[in-house]
């Protein structure tokens, strides 16, 4: 049996930038389509059939002997491959990793499953590329329109429908997964904690309770191109400004509601450094408690940012790129994936702010996430980290929970 | 003959970005060297000897007839053919376009001169790829280090000198050109305003008294990546914020002392719309009437990005990447400029705030100006225009200039 560590190292130098030491690993580049590939050797080492979905999330299927027919009712887990632009190691294929190991762990301890099982990996959880997050199980749920997602662009212009067919990909096949709820009995996500609670508990693992609403809004501020030197200050329309007052007005908001609102993405026009900008383009990431809060603050952010833009004679367009409201998981299967890893004691359970394909699932099939401890807390940057004791740690604690479920 | 439309014509096309209108003619990439073989192109069909001085900059030689050896104390008159990012068609091009068309002329007229007459085109004079502007007549006068230089990257990672290789060029060769004020006799650089003084004044050509002291600084946020979703507010370190103070810094000093000062040009790293960046890089173009003027604006910008750095524990790098001091163009040569161009009247005498390679080179060679009316006084975008009988004008002009200096 391949061991955890093993399986884990075998993927770290794919897509990782020696400059920075962040992963780069984004939706259909050459590192994604080469973990694709990777995806697909482990599985068939397994004696799993792959099968690629529509929308381009992959699957791997473990059939309960003398299963006939289609899979159904199956407990299925896993994460994405992809990351965000100079990403962590950690968010997204620990959970995939983590499922291979799970699957040896339960044929090592002989285990004939009842139900199907599968490992899975979806496509473009982080949208690093093409700007929509969740992309592969948004499209799969029905939560992104496909003629939507096929026009989204990169920032060399190339689309989504380009990307696909250069890499092979059909891109008129997305759309909605009939097959998902009946095939999906459950969907377990196992994730490196993005916070400090579980160091704080000193416990390894958790499940969570719920992830807040949050989304990504995209502003563009629309002003007059002009020479830096020449033009006078009262003759500019230089859209800088109102988009550094909507960072502030950003963080005061968050603050005033005990949330969270970021700008981590800019994109000037022309940008040149003796060139006021005609545009900038801005990306807001905002989350929330709760949904009416999450309103509250990305509704007073535009606002300031259209009075900043008036005041200027500029031109702001703010448009929702994607809003996912708040995500309860349900009861039922927690406390059945809490009693099956009793040997960890009582498991904390933890809220998250962070975004992810089981939070998409959890519209049309039963879904459970384990978290696995962070001792920085920091992720989305090469500083992530997760001990490789703890990784075991959760990857023993999915096999549990595999275990059970699948148990005739 | 050439007429001066279809000449100005010949290069409409080359670098032009069809989806915004504006030019991209950045040192050494492909439309520029498309706009040096036309350069070559032209000279040779005028039966002018090009030659690419050391540093990258391109000469055609006209000689009087029976003139042997080097040239010396030539009338040298051009531009630069490189734009911003999105530039217009005017900025450069102007100036080259109507030095060929003003030799041209002169022949037309059966002038025989007495001194050489040179067209020149300045290599990177804007600076768009690499950071630092006039490039090429800074490293002839000595004003830039070639090592430092040569070192000079662009947003791929690209340095001058591997630019330099890919193009077939030598950079070992870049350093000061000691033939300069040997074959130089004056410098006369036409080009269109760069503001709406000459609207104003209904006149379409004037003469150059100074150029404002001006530089470019570059500022570098340095925080920490994390996620957007999961990290609390008081426990980000998020370079984006005293960017954002900064710019408006800029411009709050600009206008307390009457001066200008932009942020026209930004890097965020890693750029994603869910990651808290770890490193904005912005550049500070400023300028004002005096030294003491923009050392002061620049001072107190500093020291109030600074500040606003250490509020949010962010360290910041403050670098000045190009300086350039007052110029003021010299009396005689601008006094005989105006007398040869008696037959428009009273030429104006105006200031600006754009550097240009005259500017360079007057710390070594004499100097003059030419200006062309700008209608709208756009510059540094895809909008800069002039009307093409004020170029036609521009371009005579040019030609009585050249005229009465090289008379025997």
């Amino acid at each position: 049996m391949t061991t955890f560590d093993s399986l884990w190292e075998s993927i770290l130098d794919v897509g990782r930038e020696p400059s920075t030491g962040g992963y780069r690993r984004f939706a259909w580049n050459a590192a994604d389509l080469t973990l694709r590939e990777w995806f697909t050797g482990e599985a068939a080492s397994r004696g799993m059939t792959v099968e690629e979905d529509r929308n381009g999330n992959t699957w791997a299927w473990w059939m309960p002997t003398g299963w006939s027919g289609d899979p159904k009712g199956a407990f299925v887990t896993g994460s994405h491959l992809d990351s965000v632009p100079d990403g962590g190691a950690f968010d997204g294929p620990l959970g995939v990793v983590s499922a291979f190991h799970a699957v040896d762990l339960l044929r090592a301890r002989g285990v004939d499953p009842a139900v199907p099982i599968a490992v899975v990996a979806f496509a473009d959880e982080e949208g690093a590329r093409f700007g929509v997050a969740c992309v592969g199980s948004q499209l799969s749920t029905g939560a992104l329109n496909p003629e939507r997602a096929l026009a989204l662009t990169d920032n060399d212009g190339t689309t989504l429908a380009d990307a696909l067919r250069d890499a092979g990909r059909r891109p008129e096949h997305l759309g909605v997964d009939d097959t998902l709820t009946d095939r999906v009995g459950i969907y377990v996500e196992l994730h490196v904690e993005q916070g400090r609670a579980l160091v704080d508990m000193k416990r390894p693992v958790a499940v969570a309770s719920s992830i807040w609403p949050h989304g990504r809004w995209h502003l563009t501020f629309r002003g007059e191109a002009n020479h830096a030197g020449t033009t006078r200050l009262i003759d500019r329309r230089d859209p800088m400004l109102p988009f550094a007052s909507a960072v502030h007005a950003a963080r005061i908001e968050a603050a005033r509601h005990d949330s969270v609102a970021t700008f981590g993405k800019v994109r000037v026009t022309p940008n040149g450094a003796n060139a006021i900008p005609s545009r900038v383009d801005a990306w807001l990431d905002a989350r929330a408690a709760d949904e009416a809060t999450l309103t509250t603050v990305v509704e007073a952010v535009r606002d300031a940012a259209a009075q900043y833009a008036r005041d200027g004679r500029i031109t702001l367009e703010f448009e929702a790129e994607s809003v996912t409201p708040t995500v309860a998981f349900p009861d039922a299967p927690r406390r059945r994936v809490q009693a099956a890893l009793s040997r960890l004691g009582d498991v904390p359970v933890l809220a998250t702010a962070a975004g992810h394909d089981a939070g998409i699932l959890s519209a049309k099939v039963p879904t459970a996430m384990l978290f696995v401890r962070n001792p920085t807390g920091i992720s989305h940057s090469p500083d992530e980290y997760a001990e490789i004791s703890d990784c075991r740690t959760g990857a023993e604690a999915l096999a549990d929970v595999m275990a059970d479920w699948v148990a005739p």
